[in-house]
């Protein structure tokens, strides 16, 4: 997706540790029109799915995954709850995920109430990096026993594990800005 | 709001300890019709204000300030962060916020890159009962210099401390669904 390359050039920014800053836009400050074209295009790229719910992850997925819906038929979205949230129901579906970024683990949790055996499920999140979130939420996926139509990404690292480890897992799998390489001097390639 | 009302009574879950679960729409799973009526809601009720940004709280706050930013004129939302996130700049405004339905406290945070010295925010959330969340961002606001216009607030229990607290930090506060009294046998009495 041209336009999101463009975007990610000017508001991104390069970090020591590898890290792409994309917090004035995505995932602290989020622009609306920014994020109304990215629902526009996974809505576009899942047209044809026509999913019973869209899945994703706290806290950066709930814009992307509400403005896909938006774009889409308004399906509900339900997000996945990192960590043990004291007044959630006991009866949830678990998987634990260890976070690069943050250096610790996290218990991913989904209300057993909110996926529902034979549901047709749409996964989207912000960013795939070691794919740890998205093994997190697949795994839940299978126990529920949903149907997973497809997952969209807004961001990959293409270099590194997750890309590659979680078509392994499910094969329409898209990303809208693919990361071939980026340098210290603030320089970003795309795939 | 009448509509507001009959959601929470038709949709909410009275359960032991006080509780209200609303997660079949608010804050787990997320109907994007009521959403958007919310959003509809609080842009009228704030149309005069013309705020430069919204602020709110992760994560429940995001998709209803993400509705109400639509509603008015597509201000950036910047959503607070609970806890230390690891690849956050260092350089954040920050409060302690102690959660009573978690038990913990949280270190809330803003980053300075996104709330500049005279700028008009719009504080949205999705609950107020003790009015610790809103106590931290309002103490945040105050730091950063910045004017809060107003703050809106889905759904209140008015029979606790929060909202006589807040009220006499800020004036212009909104409730869409001021909550009297709930009973064990799950019904629920508005103001």
């Amino acid at each position: 997706m041209k336009y999101l390359e463009d975007v990610i050039r000017n508001n991104g920014k390069v970090l020591p540790g590898d890290i792409l800053k994309v917090d004035s836009f995505l995932n602290h400050q989020i622009n609306i029109e920014i994020m109304n074209e990215i629902g526009k295009e996974f809505a576009n790229i899942f047209k044809d799915t026509n999913p019973d719910k869209i899945l994703t992850i706290e806290t950066s997925g709930v814009a992307i995954a509400y403005a896909t819906s938006q774009h889409l038929n308004n399906q509900p979205v339900v997000y996945a709850k990192k960590d043990a949230h004291f007044n959630m129901s006991s009866n949830c579906y678990e998987c634990k995920e260890k976070s690069y970024t943050k250096g610790i683990d996290y218990n991913v949790k989904v209300s057993k109430e909110y996926l529902n055996k034979g549901e047709k499920i749409l996964i989207i999140d912000d960013f795939l990096a070691n794919g740890e979130a998205l093994n997190a939420l697949l795994t839940i996926c299978k126990e529920a026993e949903v149907e997973v139509l497809g997952i969209g990404i807004v961001i990959a690292k293409m270099y590194q594990p997750g890309y590659e480890r979680i078509l392994k897992m499910h094969d329409n799998l898209h990303i809208l800005a693919k990361v071939k390489s980026m340098s210290n001097d603030g320089s970003i390639e795309f795939e």
